[in-house]
């Protein structure tokens, strides 16, 4: 009896896509206002999603509380009022597309969930674009 | 050719979180302020989501009406403006965690939608906190 | 590694649901006040959502830009403050149903979109009326 | 000690925007795709607002379960599936825009609300377009 | 140079609506379901304003961070995961309806905000019923 | 019979909080994750509402296609995608705090709609931290 348990999140940061090994006009092409070279930015929405079993004994798939401090923990405090480009690691060499991101997090998220629940990501770059990622 | 179509209801209940057979610190220190023994409550949103063919002629999957009229007799009478540890017979021995709530709407509504349809339904606890179930 | 992009879109309607070979008692019946001869309509909130490989380059698995002008050239320009039922050519031996619209949209899509991408669609007739189609 | 409550409600409805004395290409000009002669819809969304004192023995301002029931009679059930244009007396002679719709709401509600209460109505179009009006 | 700030918060209480004074049948009469011995409960939304001048050096009216750790400290973990009519001193010769819930939270908040600066509450108990209070 | 007329938009920027004759302490201590040196962003959410009267011809107060066109001229295309610090002359020497900004645009719209029309603008920074000014 598989079920999923989901929780929200937020994160606001500065991003700019850009591929180093293209020419300036290249990235202003393929990229436009999203290749600002002095950032722009993003509130991000973020949905953690978890499937297993629920406990018999507590009801609980997994307990929300722990659930939202690993999130807090692991993606709010290192991305939050952050440049994403130029103060996370990840994306120093990894255009932080809202595809590229998800797949970080899921990538990070991954080592705190136990390994018998599965693992979705959904995030929100706006209202409008949104980005979902499991793993396979 | 299948088509899943969803319909959101809502209703309001209090409810508190207790497994009788742990200690008051063991419920206190696992359930935290979820654990209050007068009880605290949510506006919980509900989606339900049904799974088939679409019927060639009226160009229906199932009478969004007939759903809603379901959802209002089976669930939304049910528990809305209820207790659910003190008014509902399924949580008086259960748990009425957003888990099992979501498996017992899940199993008073398989009951009401044709079995060549599949059910998920989708529940809030609150705008950051919501479950998935399908049976499965 | 497969992920999936969505990208929401709007259009607003009139329209009507009527079988023509049935009798106007049997309409009304059967459809209740969406069978108002004189029309009525909704706002129409679309997501649409491909799934495939993120490209290792660009970090994109579509242009959203791209995406965005597609649905505004193959579906919002057709469909927005459109009457469904007289207007538009698909609808006028097809009852536009939430599910048939759904439908209609996505074989509009499903040409323009490369075929190594999966197509789904999301349509919301209302806030509370929802239908989902991958085109399985 | 002025208090004011608010209570959403939702009506679909199809309507054109058309001045009968201006020209056909003058309307189009001017209306642009609302002019559609064969109509368009909206789901509206209703806020009804109501300012007064809260009753010292009730704590009510005004009893919700009334306002929604005079909400459903007087409005939802005039608008709702309906043509403005074809099927609502107060907007064959006028122009069925946002701003008209919302003075017609008001002084429709305006008669069923005690004078000793003030009364503001927020009508939306859609979610980017919404007018507010209170009567001065 | 006026100017308003607003922030949002949220509590989940359970609460029944009920006057001593009145009979049972009253009581059952006039609040309905929501007069329910066992309690119900909600998700309330709270938003915060505050109006007054910006300070010209760091071009803030208040300092949110502040503002949200005020709300935090009186309201949410007074109130959050709470029976309003058991738990708190506030409403227990008080009904706690939306109106007097907003009140009892302006005049908390009101000690806390510098004088210079006004205050208003709204108050949502659900998504389609909401109240504002500002103390005139 | 004045009525108001709102329509959103949006914007997405980076910005950071700053004031150049404060220390790097100051403005750590003061500002927080919001001083990040190297910028972090927002989608923000701008409603922008006119009022006056109805003009008894058309039904407008005003045509919400040229506001819309007007939002996207003066506002959307000169914040979206920019770093409000570095890109805007505007906060060369003013500390784009969400009050800062909401006055900046206020008074850039001012001189584009028609001076016997009140117009506020309201600006979310993010879904709970929002600013309302109308130029009194």
């Amino acid at each position: 009896m598989e079920i999923s348990v989901s929780r929200k999140a937020h994160f606001n940061a500065a991003h700019r896509l850009n591929i180093p090994s293209w020419s300036e006009e290249e990235n202003k092409a393929f990229f436009g206002v999203c290749n600002n070279g002095n950032f722009h930015g993003h509130n991000y929405d973020l949905i953690v999603s978890i499937t297993g079993e629920i406990d018999p004994i507590t009801g609980y798939l997994t307990d929300m509380k722990w659930l939202g401090q690993v999130i807090k923990d692991k993606i709010e405090d290192r991305f939050d009022h952050k440049n994403l480009n130029l103060d996370c690691e990840e994306f120093k060499t990894l255009n932080p597309t809202t595809e590229n991101i998800a797949v970080v997090i899921w990538n990070i998220l991954r080592k705190e969930i136990p390994s018998h629940h599965q693992l979705k990501v959904t995030l929100y770059e706006t209202e409008r674009n949104f980005v979902e990622y499991n793993g396979n």
